[in-house]
């Protein structure tokens, strides 16, 4: 550490006292993320409480040209809150209060190291519903959602975690507090900030409290799992679904998915094998939704579009059928799977999921692909599981060949190269083939106005 | 005009041949909107049909030093497209078609001149529905509901235009097209412009195109107008109903407001004289929906809350029900009406409309207040009418007291002083009762990034 982070260190400490760590345990802890690429080495953690305090740090990196990165529940699969370069890593954990409720608004006001499944809890609490959701919910902290505008498994009704922020307070990276859009539904004065900062990955400022809406909470959820021939086919049940019913998920999986989650104890849904399966959800409000999806199913039969389906009677069915979709990641977990999170439009899927099958197979004919994915907003997960006999290192090495062949064909079908875990390091060489050279450009001089000293969380999404 | 002037119109001419028009009517026709304060005065009216001729528009605009102002339906209210003063118009009126349909991603392509009505009836023949209604439905553009974010009527269960968008051409003031979003549902690869230029009202560059998502059309739509003895009681019945259904429009409106469309000749719902009345609307979609309706209403009733009800059992009841609320504006309008369009949070409206009736009352008691608006989402249409004996001239001096009043009481209530309308140059004074000074500071430097010659629509939202 040189003498100048030693002066900044102690003013730090004068600070936050005990608040400030330096220990290693700490800085291990604290500096990583779900990605475990890069190796921790933060100068320190700090544990603000206040704003104020916020702020106070803002303005001392400023003045030490210090590097702040924020940091979670560090469940990121991008590396974007991990503190490889001796930055200081500003944790949430101390700020993990609900501030306040509004029946009227159904609202509430959080600080950013509220949990995810807290805030989940904590509207059901008041008979509502926070829909935003997804597998790391129980660590995750709301701040880092909205940082990575996390998505999740419901995007199909509820939209992502934007669509749920009515009002933010942020620090820049000048460290002036800005209250953004103040849980008001409709404001038109100008640029909207609080859109800017959501999925900024923390590179504008940190987020220090955030008002979110809540929703009215779902009535009987009822879920069908559904064998299907072909892609094209998937397609054509979910247009024929969501013709006539809200659906609330639309979930795909390939049969080798699902040959891995039944392996791994899951309780097959029916005896016939399909290509492919879809796993749908929706409120059934009355008698007559039942009906309704009946109906479709039935049609989707006739036509060939489907194979066999069941169909949730309780909600303990419910959740058995979405261990189905659920537990696939832990299932193929002991493969050393290659993941990648992508994303077209709808109607693009089936040719998008043909070419990467091939430009995979053809290369490596010995790698197994497992698809899954919210196909109902176009978001794929691509995994390929590493075959036994072959080294590790060999298998990376292929597997980022594999990355660059996905990402081509991500830009020739105008898709997105992260649909919902961000840019972070990881994807960082590759943000150019889903965004053009002048809107990186714009990023970057954007990112000045906010950060004009390049403080917040640098490195990250891209290099200035 | 000066030399230079002259110079940049040979250049404009040289593009666009007829469709740069210098003569009077058109610039008396493209150089105002709704509001008729500023007399229009533009150089002259450009009619681009490609996006390369907008962007050769733009770089002669740098070139020269000459000032753009977008213009679509020209029925803003708040003259953010009002050329007064020698500024170039460029109007989208030729850039007007359909440009694509995606029927699983349910999504249209559009250029921006496509009126909003157009395309609603367009969502309709694909058996879906374009949610964004409001009453100048019938001219406004798409281009121009997207630089303003357009709300109105259904904003409670649908969201603003921003909820819209999934993608969007634009020409940035530096002329370079932008392709933001690409249609994509999901796209977690750094700061989301497109929500930047939604709601800028021109000041950033200019929209092109825009991929508009589409809705299921909703199915019986059923009418409830419930009259209520307060505002409290306004509020506990919104709350009762938004608890077991999901509404598609919660509207308030006064006694005095009543009294008018009354007199307008619109049919009286029931007998009972009420201080205060709702309009809520809500998708029948089984029997049982309508018995959850009754139950709640009558809920209300034993509560006190409802003092007299109807709801519509047919289509033409429903839009029966619906002129009540929808032909207030043109009830009032003999008066000469004072308008503002202020939002607050939903819990806050009660106490905010008292203040300023109160206000208002104690300087001026010979005005009549009349109140509406789209109380689901905490906006309000303040009304006031001119007295007959008083003359236009003092009731506008009184007004702009009332003005200034009106936005204090906003901003003590951290509300919006322009929920739907925009900032234009109406509002441009008043943008400080709404954003902090650390906002318009970073505003400017926005706009800076985007539009470094100020070419785009300079004097809208604020001064550089």
């Amino acid at each position: 550490m040189t003498a100048l982070a030693h002066a900044a260190l102690e003013h730090l400490t004068e600070l936050l006292g005990a608040r400030c760590l330096t220990d290693q345990d700490s800085a291990q802890r604290y500096g990583v993320d779900w990605t475990k690429v890069w190796a921790p080495a933060p100068s320190a953690v700090l544990l603000p409480e206040t704003i104020d305090e916020v702020q106070q740090i803002v303005e001392i990196a400023n003045e030490h040209g210090l590097h702040l990165v924020p940091s979670g529940g560090r469940t990121g699969l991008s590396a974007g809150a991990v503190a490889a370069s001796g930055e200081l890593v500003v944790a949430f954990d101390r700020m993990n209060k609900v501030l306040d409720f509004n029946a009227y608004d159904r609202s509430v006001t959080v600080q950013p190291g509220v949990i995810t499944q807290q805030l989940q809890e904590y509207a059901e609490q008041q008979g509502l519903f926070y829909p935003v959701d997804f597998a790391s919910a129980g660590s995750s902290q709301i701040g880092g959602n909205i940082n990575t505008n996390a998505g999740g498994i419901k995007v199909i009704r509820y939209g992502m975690t934007r669509d749920w922020i009515t009002g933010l307070k942020v620090v820049t990276g000048k460290g002036e507090l800005l209250e953004l859009n103040k849980g008001l539904i409709k404001n038109a004065t100008g640029y909207d900030f609080r859109h800017l900062f959501i999925g900024s990955e923390g590179t504008l400022g940190f987020v220090v409290e955030a008002t979110v809406k809540l929703a009215r909470q779902p009535k009987n959820l009822t879920a069908l799992v559904l064998g299907v021939p072909g892609f094209q086919e998937v397609m054509k049940v979910l247009h024929a679904f969501q013709s006539e019913l809200d659906l609330t998920a639309f979930e795909f999986f390939s049969d080798k998915a699902m040959a891995h989650v039944l392996a791994h104890g899951v309780s097959r849904p029916f005896d016939t094998d399909c290509p492919f399966y879809c796993l749908l959800e929706f409120e059934q409000v009355s008698e007559q939704t039942a009906d309704q999806a009946m109906a479709v199913f039935e049609r989707c039969v006739e036509q060939g579009w489907v194979l066999d389906g069941v169909m949730s009677q309780s909600l303990q069915q419910l959740d058995q059928l979405w261990q189905l979709r659920e537990r696939i990641s832990e299932s193929i977990a002991p493969h050393t799977p290659y993941k990648n999170d992508i994303s077209v439009t709808i109607d693009k899927v089936p040719e998008f999921v043909e070419a990467v099958d091939k430009v995979v197979q053809d290369a490596y004919p010995d790698f197994e692909i497992v698809w899954f994915g919210h196909i109902g907003d176009g978001n794929m997960h691509l995994n390929i599981l590493k075959p036994e006999a072959l080294p590790k290192e060999d298998f990376f090495e292929k597997c980022n060949n594999v990355s660059k062949w996905v990402f081509e064909i991500v830009e020739r079908y105008n898709g997105s190269i992260s649909a919902e875990h961000g840019v972070g390091m990881t994807k960082k060489p590759y943000l150019g083939y889903s965004r053009g050279p002048e809107e990186i450009a714009y990023m970057k001089a954007v990112k000045q106005v906010f950060d004009p000293n390049n403080v917040m969380n640098p490195g990250k999404l891209f290099d200035l």
